[in-house]
């Protein structure tokens, strides 16, 4: 399984210490790239959704902490770390809701500590500025091991997820956990990759996900690029389908599991298992163990971002779309209860609930 | 209960003989009055939803009726007759899933063959032009009194669906069934407008209902000029809301109602149904009479109009919504299934089914 973009989401630039990003705010009319070294810069593309799509969203997090900690002036190492925690904090609190992105920070952040902790051989009684350099190479190496990870765990998926499908299988996604919210294969769809190259002929039908159609503009646009019959909807669109028995199966992504299984995922996700219970279709959630948060015992617990009005009302170029002023409700995401959820599709295998894993 | 928006969605302009309608694709950035005298606007005006919602589309075109009507050359009534019928049946078929079309176009030229019929002192005997002028007359009569019965229908919904809302309750609804879908008040509106006279404090969600985005163009717009709380949201977010217990009962309109109950609405309805009987909050359509088709046996049985891709696909301006030449599905309706109703509000009173009438 290729990359069906022929680019990467999340890259590195090695010559210029840059975190490198498909802007994905102005995909499907142009693929621009983005080269990004600021604190200001890799903020803003984050909570902008340049950069989206828990996985992609964790090593985009990586590497820019990499490319923060090549720019850090410091005269010892325990001041580089100093700074490199300020900046792992501040890009932290940019998405709240995706635990991929602390996970990432921590972990990269991690390996430095470790390296200063735990490895006395390699740092101790090193000069200060050997030890900074060698931190900055730590920062890299983990960010292009989760990287690779990343690749792997989605080819993991989707041969786990496709042990689940049949061919000519109707299969309905919501957002996008493409290509473009990992760093290659997708999660979600990573099934329906492998399943195009094998010839299972899947009608696939993706929700446009309102309001900032992640659905249309990506999961359409990568599954098109890639050859595969796939089919635009609204949202609203879902249980109508499902009523007419053209959906054998649902496939989304995730943001955040709880322990008990409740899932984070894009706002709408929900509301399509609720409509797959009632159409008695399976629902599966594709998660690489890193999206499981086992200490966050419930979906109550987990901090649901709320994000602009302007998302919802600022749609249309000829005309207002709505009352000027009009109060509007826009969380970014929502909580699909465990009891909704037929199978979490991770690398190690599909399970029912995150406790038996 | 006064119009709220200080004009009339639909109405007859009697010294040029013309439909007069509120262009509602311009609202609510401008409120735009047509005239329309040539059944190619009428036509127009129908299919591209510059007047829509059941109630509302009925009435346009018994004035529609009358208005070209006026305009048919004939020398015996019996040829002026002919022409209606064919101004009739194609006005019918811009629009086939609203009942109320066809109903209302049968209703004004079943009064003219009526009149012509089953009153021999009336018509038998006099002048073939005194009896056209008469039959004119007699379009003009049956259409006004349907716009007067509308408003009236409206009331005794909005009077009966207030018994079973508290105050302070949330209230959801989906695409537009208010005044602008009549000719006044509205219909799943209605209880909304008099509890806001009668001090209930009601929190409403209006869904923004893709593709065509009624809810947030126009229920958003009504509500808010009369003062009412209301809270636009994406589709995908209601069950959201619901899940936080926020919404306390769902009030829908309806295109047409199945001899079992099924119900043809905008799509989308199907699946807030679907959620709603999930989190146990009861599901009404606010249903006139005239929209249940007892010769529709269920909802297997009602045509689903399927309209043009773009109405998907172009909403955006700096950049493409979706990757070119996507594959579109886009339904206008879905049918809920009458399982999930929870009653029917009519001007008669509130029922568990249209068989119970």
């Amino acid at each position: 399984m290729k990359s069906v973009l022929g680019y990467e989401t999340v890259d590195y630039d090695r010559e210029h210490h840059a975190l490198v990003i498909v802007d994905q705010t102005k995909l499907p009319g142009e693929v621009d790239f983005l080269s990004l070294t600021s604190l200001r810069e890799i903020r803003d593309a984050i909570y902008h959704l340049k950069v989206r799509g828990a996985p992609a969203i964790g090593v985009a997090a990586a590497y820019g902490l990499a490319a923060l900690g090549w720019r850090i002036e410091a005269d010892t190492a325990a001041d580089f770390m100093k700074q490199l925690s300020r900046h792992r904090d501040d890009l932290c609190s940019v998405r709240p809701t995706a635990v991929n992105l602390s996970w990432a920070l921590h972990r990269v952040y991690g390996a430095c500590e470790d390296f200063l902790n735990r490895k006395p051989g390699e740092a101790q009684g090193r000069p200060e500025g050997e030890k900074i350099h060698k931190l900055r190479e730590v920062l890299l190496r983990e960010a292009d091991r989760m990287k690779e990870e990343d690749a792997d765990i989605c080819r993991r998926i989707g041969e786990h997820g496709l042990d689940l499908l049949r061919p000519g299988d109707g299969i309905l996604t919501h957002c996008n956990a493409g290509q473009l919210a990992t760093c290659r294969y997708g999660t979600a769809t990573a099934p329906i990759y492998l399943g195009q190259e094998r010839g299972y002929g899947f009608h696939v039908y993706a929700d446009e996900t309102r309001p900032l159609l992640q659905g249309a503009r990506l999961t359409a646009f990568e599954l098109q690029s890639a050859g595969v019959d796939v089919t635009l909807i609204c949202d609203n669109m879902a249980a109508s389908l499902m009523a007419q028995g053209k959906i054998q199966a649902v496939l989304v992504g995730c943001d955040r599991v709880a322990a008990n299984g409740d899932t984070a995922n894009k706002i709408g996700t929900s509301m399509v298992a609720v409509a797959a219970r009632h159409y008695r279709i399976p629902f599966y959630v594709c998660a690489p163990l890193s999206t499981i948060d086992r200490d966050t015992p419930t979906g109550r617990e987990i901090q649901i971002e709320e994000r602009p009005a302007e998302e919802v009302t600022r749609m249309w170029y000829r005309q207002p779309m709505c009352p000027p002023g009009v109060k509007v409700y826009n969380p970014a995401f929502d909580v699909t209860d465990h009891s909704l959820i037929h199978g979490f599709i991770t690398e190690l295998g599909v399970f029912s609930s995150p406790e038996e894993i």
